[in-house]
């Protein structure tokens, strides 16, 4: 057995970023180790600090983002400021933003700048639209990436409008996205010397998922096709008693085959309606009926669920956040689990988020607070010559109240 | 300006997987310049070369996902296949495969048994729920992992049922993950020489977008809250004339005073009712019917678009795949384009596909055809020793009717 390691431990990294997408990359990093500084607006910080929910005061969503950073507070404009943040600069591997494009470049610290001062540095911008192109400077959140990625359009009821996701993926798959190209462009550092520049789009971290828009010059304009997919068929959410519901995959004929031993229904897997994936497409609401026929005659979901799991069909319930948080598998693999509160708190309710998303035999993961606003500006801010004035007037002004 | 490189050229990939999540990140090693074997089954292949839609009679999806890989048939029990498997192992970088575990272990290839042939390898297993734990035997499917992962529960109208993605995003946010993964197994082995198993799971992929489960213990359940979002007002999906609908993000009351002028509605912004984004939450369906009276006034959805761009209000129409093969700036920045078909093909229609999902400014991709069933047996097999007599017999099963 391999020891464990922090896969990016001595890796500096600064972190201008706010709101989601931004700081989940940082909070990546940090879990993996590397040494990572929130630069936060004096006074307020980053917005994410008031989302709702919150846990003790605490936002839910920052202690998450933010897991295992240090935070300093620093006016940019500050002439005092844009000093140290130079110096810190000098010896950063990685800087992430999300300001809008230009932002950055009017206070000094856009890529050409910064690389004059660190040449190998690597340096993501999070926006919208990305840095180039007619859209670079519209303003952008989550839900506008779901509008222009074409994932809402894509998702709903054929008959129905176009659907909003409940959870904010035009954020959280850029932050995977952004996290991923960094490690990439870490890797080419590592075997060139040479930083670069990564450009993260929210739009186009969504539209990716979407690359098969090829559909439409396939001559098929894609159609919503509701809670049931378009070519495949037993394949989709059922419903059963109570409201509750299954989803259930068949996507070859010997899981058809399965899943009508599992109903009790042999005679249909030699019933010329149903002998195809393409028939059954053909027959779909009455293969759709026929499934939900069998669940409403079960006792329980659990026991469908059961039945069809020892025939190996594809399926599972759908998971509300009760049943992950109480799922065997889930708490089992620590996918899920306690994210510590700042030193501060009461340490009664710790809110849990989840831990990494890959499992690494080689690699581990920290599991560190968040920091509270301006808690590491002694030693980083006095270690880089401002005064003791400065500091404590500005732990006047962070004060949490 | 610094030449694009490939950044991944010289790196070799052994890519047993099939269907989505697997080929999608042996395809974007393979953009990066990385070289790429599929090796799949004699005489069909991947079961993606058989999914709708197709171009030419190739599928679409095969054709994207195997975009600049080579393709070698292989029956992996055949001991003459396993010789030959274990030499290409020995000069292999990374290796991708998606059977369900215990599969790749009883074909001894497994990572404990691969990495005694090359100690640092990179070994990335893509399956439902892991290779550990109560649930590593179940089969899976996007579906499934949108079930498990909480998405479908969160996502669709409160009163109605959960809702299915109309993307398969359990596959493609599988397959990012599991190239950011490999990136980072990159950058530590260019570090430390030191290779490992990286274990991704479909479900964890999504459900780590569920980081917020600390919702529910936050005391708070999270409830669907359709196409508005739960804590946000207005914010969400708006509907104007003719079916058409646009996407509007008013986050703070900066935003909302912009929207109120736009509408020339300026005595709105002083009206108590609507003060706050808690008041227009409250008042949650007035507000909406405002905004949706106001785009039933305008003379179209482009034009209530453009003067709420002007006036820097996040909002997008919701993109339809047309929309996106006709955008300037999607068009522009290269983000969709040509992705070419195998040699033998009439080239009448290119598929359309991504090209890429972030910009690297010292990074460029290649942008090479998916390979025909076997296309390159006689190079790699008959390279390694392979008769011609086989390879013949290879050859009449793999020939594409």
């Amino acid at each position: 057995m391999e020891e464990k390691v922090l896969m990016l431990e001595g890796l500096k990294v600064l972190d201008f970023s706010k709101h989601v997408a931004g700081p989940a990359i940082g909070g990546m990093l940090a879990e993996h180790g590397a040494s990572v500084i929130h630069i936060e607006k004096p006074g307020t910080g980053d917005d994410s600090r008031y989302y709702s929910p919150a846990c003790e005061g605490y936002g839910s969503y920052y202690i998450w983002l933010n897991r295992g950073k240090k935070s300093v507070t620093m006016d940019l404009k500050d002439p005092e400021m844009q000093r140290v943040v130079r110096e810190l600069i000098a010896e950063t591997d990685i800087i992430v933003e999300s300001f809008r494009p230009g932002v950055m470049k009017r206070l000094g610290l856009d890529y050409e700048s910064v690389r004059a001062i660190k040449p190998d540095i690597i340096y993501a911008s999070v926006s919208a639209f990305g840095q180039t192109g007619p859209y670079a400077d519209r303003p952008g959140y989550d839900v506008i990436a779901q509008a222009a990625s074409g994932l809402m359009n894509a998702t709903g009821d054929p008959d129905g409008p176009p659907s909003k996701l409940g959870m904010n993926m035009g954020d959280t798959v850029s932050a995977l996205n952004g996290f991923g190209s960094i490690c990439l462009a870490l890797y080419h550092r590592a075997m060139t010397g040479r930083g670069q520049h990564v450009d993260i789009s929210l739009a186009r971290s969504l539209m990716w998922h979407n690359m098969m828009v090829v559909k439409t010059l396939a001559g098929t304009p894609r159609m919503r096709s509701g809670n049931h997919d378009a070519m495949l068929c037993p394949y989709g959410i059922f419903e059963g008693n109570g409201g509750r519901h299954i989803v259930i995959g068949c996507a070859d004929n010997g899981v058809w085959h399965r899943l009508c031993s599992v109903m009790k229904r042999g005679e249909l897997a030699e019933d010329p309606r149903f002998a195809t994936n393409l028939l059954r497409v053909e027959h779909r609401e009455e293969t759709i009926g026929i499934v939900e026929d069998w669940l409403r005659s079960m006792p329980s979901m659990e026991e469908a669920e059961r039945a069809l799991l020892d025939a190996a069909v594809p399926c599972s319930r759908v998971y509300g956040d009760e049943d992950i948080l109480s799922d065997p598998h889930i708490l089992g693999q620590d996918w899920f689990g306690e994210i510590p509160l700042p030193e501060g708190a009461a340490h009664e309710h710790h809110p849990v988020g989840a831990h990494g998303i890959t499992t690494f035999s080689g690699g581990r993961l920290r599991n560190d607070p968040a920091p509270d606003l301006g808690a590491d500006n002694r030693e980083i801010l006095g270690g880089h010559g401002i005064s003791e004035a400065v500091l404590e007037e500005m732990e006047r002004l962070n004060r949490r109240d």
